[in-house]
């Protein structure tokens, strides 16, 4: 009936508002109960689980069996790794793959049978579900002893395909890996040339004396590739120039002419490239941010147009403002938004809205969140009045950072003058006497602060509460102190009570009031905008972040496969130390330890495994050093001149802050889209039949 | 008369076009002599005498006394240097001291009185001659025994002041100084702050076995701060960390926060400000080129249009053609343009130029110099038609590579082979043979691209002169081989005869062989792009390499007067291996020798110069590497940015070659100079009073 058409209209606003402001695809089905499917599964508690599940199965590698999360990495003192029972891990991978499974079929139900067969992503997410069951299977059906577990490597897809913006960065990557490919090929190019010049130059000479460079450098091909590899990676730079140089201090301009062209050319060009396909990257995504955000609101409209109770009109459609409040309230979308359209809905006093009215009111989303610092308390007393003046205004602050900046210098000089001692000769007085007097001070200027400004306001600025945290939690750092090894006297040395010695409770609070120190960055122009630029570019880069996640889990997995056990992990050491400074990351997961003995070196050095682990290495440093570093560089450099260029425009307002998002700050760029994409789009949905 | 003033106009006309041609300003005095001075002091012949003097005085630090350029750099074997009597470099320093003045005095008497003082760079020149005198007298006073020489720092200044270019990248460089700064002080805080949390956390503690982090890496406040700097160059990346790590695996997070923040944002924040401030200088440098090129002609526009002999028109002025004539035959130029030249200005057959057509005329010397290939011989016989055909067919080239490329293969193979054989047991034979037949097949490939191509053809192409001037070297080295050694057979290992064994000829001749396989690099469209790009980079980074030689001169001499002499040169040593990757290049004059033995390192780690050396060190690193290698990397992003883009405009045209210049490459971006701005700046001449 129409009252049954009217409720899935309406619904089907209220789904396609929510899209536009999640900037989400309006491609799935509209009937009535796959849109309470949809908002079930968009709802924030299965949002919540499935990227609990995700975070699940990712971190059972930690206590999975061949690994090695211990506090030490000193195979000396480490006990043994705890090993869960068979069975343990595999059930909670069940259930993780269960999640997964529902997830899929919801996923694929809703965009429909014909979109599923032209969705990639969706396909692999079936496959790697189907390959990891199996391996689960075949995992139990040998009691947990096999060693081959392919579904390990495969786990990091379960967090690619959940996020939409690693999706589309990795699209980007991927089209850039054509004239990476080249660039990288340029460089095996340069690299065997060389690799063959220095064979011939650092020949074995008939003088056993003078031929050092080969021995130890470029005895064979393998090794003569792999220190010219690590000399591009700067690693070895002086150390293998040196015999030959000392030899003929001709022999260095072969080894600057590698530098140079290599790492100076070929590496920068490789950063040139990447920014120049990733220049228009950011703008490009939020340009099609927009887009989506643009025909959710439209679809929206029609949908709300077609509506029984709305007259007819031929030549154009309107909206009941009306069925528009009622689509409202059932939005789930910011207060601060809602209220301001409701607002504007109702000072627009009309009963019927236009595409243009109506697209109008829908702006507040993409406006910049103006948060108004709450007044300072209005006292009457004139004495009040006065202290109010004296202690909001700037320069009590910065009063404050330079007695915070004293602090942090009579620690120094405690730190230098100490240096040298005994613990034991160590006297305690001296700095437990100081640091109680700036704590103290740092509790007065809160309370000051806090008397002058009102607590709403103090708390609303984030520098205020992140001085206030640290304050609080240094008075009661110092309160434990005194209670438990009393007040600081000269030769105050207690003996170790409690959880902590005198000396570690001293260091923490040293360390805390340095890190407290911080809170000069704001004060300081340049620091802030380098600042802001940073977090910004944390807020872009969690997709890279993403990924780097990905890529770092598959290779640590990989790298647990190829090289388990302690034996091994001495000439991975080596391996790693050749090229160190670039694979420092490596160890995070403590999967290569630190190891002491290196007794067992050239027993492994012309195993078969040295080779697979060289490779393995090379690649990991392409990737997480070149590659990544490079992405990085590209989006930083995008970032920044953005910023730097909109510095000049704006000033900033006193008292107001602009909550930015990276939408907002390419606002001035962006194109609108026209009237024509957004109908043609909207005719193409798979499910949505438009009356007109 | 009329006569001398007219002689004067046309030599006006005559110097203002040849400062149109090579940039200059046109601000000097244009009396009669002064034109004659500048012709004389902008000849050929003098510039010349200048650049060697510049070179000579520069070269003078080889050869003078703590000076170190021997063979090996190894202090056992090494002879002592050469030590030139007191007096021989000093009367060649005052040689190029009266040359300076000479050129400080005409340069200063060409701008002229008004212009003098307000040039900085005049004023700094005639400083330094005197300082440079003063030092070089005390030093003969002292019979050459004194220590500090102030004027060999100083003269880096002389190459500075010679080139525009390098004056114009310096006052750029100085313009981004602020930013620079603002980011190397954010380093310094986030070092210090870093610093202050190690020794915090690294403290010494009572269990002498525990701290051992301590003991290596934070002793004291200095060594805490060279450990941590020291990561920020990735020099000793997993070491630092490795103690503290192998007690908690939870210290590592301190590392990687710290390399994170300082190593990857600050650093490439660093490239983003420099690439940033950099974007537009090619551009502006490539804009006022213009701006002088424009002024110029229509200087010497203004001047021959105030010859009497041109009607007096109220309304425009008009040049004659023949004075035009008169003074094109007397400028120095490129042949090719002046033809240009002379042939439109017959061509438009009128008596009377006006402003545009003068200025059209000279547009000659904007145009790309298409260079046009030489025609192939024709030949009449079928048969020679048909050779001709096949081996000017670019395939012919294709298989020319394809031997190289297996000729490069099987050097490999036999490199392989012989790896690990001893000297004695090698056998020649295999690769003298090979070689034998390959640069057989080399000679002929030659010779029969010139039967195809006629010589003239074949040597206008790059490619090929590089080709045949290798093949010509190898045939030579050939036939001296075969001259002293013999042809070779089985079992071919003859003993040392003449300059080089024969195991040294094959090695040689190898070596050309891989050279000569960079022949490919035009046959890959990508590969020659990023070649000509590096090529180009190269034209515009003479400037900037020009300042590297300033600082790195400087560097080195302050280098030997700090830490002359080997005893000290050991320390160095360390603090260079600390520094390693970084400083590799500071060893190329040889200054600080590798040495072998580290005993006197520990009685002069308390020493007071190695805090100098340290700071030096430090100083050295933030200039050449930090900065230097972040302007290369912003010039070549701007560079190959500009050159990608403009790959797709424009396709190759067979047979034609462009000479492109830096100027061309923005000429679709300059803006020309409207006719005020000209005329404005021609009213501002000092010197030249013109008639309207």
């Amino acid at each position: 009936g129409a009252g049954a058409d009217n409720d899935l209209y309406i619904n089907q606003a209220i789904v396609f508002i929510e899209d536009a402001i999640q900037y989400r695809s309006i491609n799935h089905r509209v009937d009535s109960k796959s849109l309470w499917l949809y908002r079930w599964y968009y709802s924030r508690t299965c949002q919540w689980i499935l990227s609990l599940t995700i975070t699940i199965i990712l971190a059972l590698a930690f206590i999975e069996k061949p690994s090695s999360l211990t506090v030490t990495s000193d195979v000396r003192y480490r006990l043994p790794a705890w090993n869960p029972p068979c069975g343990l891990t595999e059930s909670i991978e069940l259930l993780c793959f269960l999640v997964f499974m529902v997830d899929v079929s919801v996923k694929s139900y809703l965009v429909g049978w014909e979109e599923f067969w032209k969705n990639k992503w969706l396909m692999a997410y079936i496959l790697t579900l189907i390959v990891s069951l199996t391996d689960w299977i075949v995992s139990l059906s040998f009691l947990c002893t096999e060693n081959v577990r392919i579904r390990r490597i495969l786990r990091p897809f379960f967090l690619l395909q959940n996020s939409s913006m690693m999706k589309k960065t990795l699209k980007s990557i991927n089209s850039t890996l054509p004239e990476m490919a080249s660039v990288v090929l340029l460089l095996a190019v340069h690299l065997s040339l060389f690799t063959m010049f220095a064979m011939l130059l650092f020949a074995r000479t008939k003088d056993g004396q003078q031929d050092k460079e080969w021995m130890v450098y470029f005895r064979n091909l393998p090794d003569s590739l792999t220190s010219l590899l690590v000399l591009l990676t700067t690693a070895n730079n002086p150390d293998v120039m040196i015999p030959a140089y000392s030899k003929n201090r001709a022999y260095s301009i072969f080894f600057i002419l590698f530098t140079v062209l290599g790492n100076l050319f070929l590496m920068n060009l490789l950063t040139a490239i990447i920014y120049n396909q990733f220049r228009g990257y950011l703008l490009k995504s939020v340009q099609s941010s927009l887009f989506r955000r643009r025909l959710g609101i439209r679809a929206a409209f029609e949908v709300l147009s077609s509506l029984k109770e709305a007259p007819a009109n031929a030549q154009q459609s309107y909206v009941n403002t009306g069925a528009l409040q009622q689509v409202l309230q059932k939005v789930e979308m910011d207060s601060r938004c809602k209220q301001a359209i409701m607002r504007s809905l109702k000072m627009c006093s009309c009963d019927q809205l236009s595409v243009a009215q109506f697209q109008k009111l829908f702006e507040e989303l993409d406006k910049d969140a103006i948060r108004q610092h709450p007044p300072s308390p209005d006292y009457q007393s004139r004495f009040m009045q006065k202290i109010q003046f004296a202690f909001g205004h700037p320069y009590f602050g910065y009063l404050g950072n330079v007695v915070a900046l004293a602090n942090i210098v009579s620690i120094c000089v405690v730190l230098v003058m100490d240096a040298d001692k005994q613990p034991s000769e160590r006297d305690d007085f001296f700095l437990g006497a100081i640091n109680c007097f700036f704590i103290l001070y740092y509790l007065l200027e809160m309370l000051l602060k806090i008397l002058a400004m009102g607590l709403k306001r103090y708390l609303s600025y984030p520098s205020n509460r992140f001085d206030g945290l640290l304050t609080v939690i240094l008075l009661v750092l110092e309160i434990a102190t005194f209670a438990v090894y009393g007040f600081p006297h000269p030769g105050w040395r207690p003996e170790f009570i409690g959880l902590l010695s005198l000396w570690d409770m001293v260091r923490l609070v040293n360390m805390l009031i340095v890190f407290r120190f911080l809170r000069i960055i704001p004060n300081m122009k340049f620091m802030a905008l380098v600042v802001t630029t940073l977090l910004d570019l944390v807020k872009n880069l969690r997709a890279f972040a993403g990924i780097l996640v990905v890529v770092f889990y598959a290779f640590a997995i990989t790298g647990i496969m190829l090289f388990k056990g302690a034996v091994i992990s001495v000439y991975i050491k080596k391996v790693v130390f050749s090229f160190k400074g670039k694979c420092g990351f490596m160890d995070l997961f403590g999967y290569f330890q630190a190891d002491v003995t290196y007794c067992l070196l050239y027993l492994l050095s012309l195993n078969l495994i040295c080779r697979w682990a060289k490779i393995y290495f090379v690649a990991w440093w392409l990737i997480s050093s070149v590659i990544w570093v490079n992405l990085f560089v590209a989006l930083l450099l995008e970032n920044f001149i953005h910023k730097w260029d909109r510095r000049c425009h704006r000033e900033p307002l006193s008292d107001v802050e602009y909550q930015r998002t990276v939408e907002l700050m390419f606002r001035d760029v962006l194109e609108e889209p026209t009237e024509e994409e957004l109908m043609e789009k909207l005719h193409q949905h798979p499910h949505l039949q438009l009356c007109r």
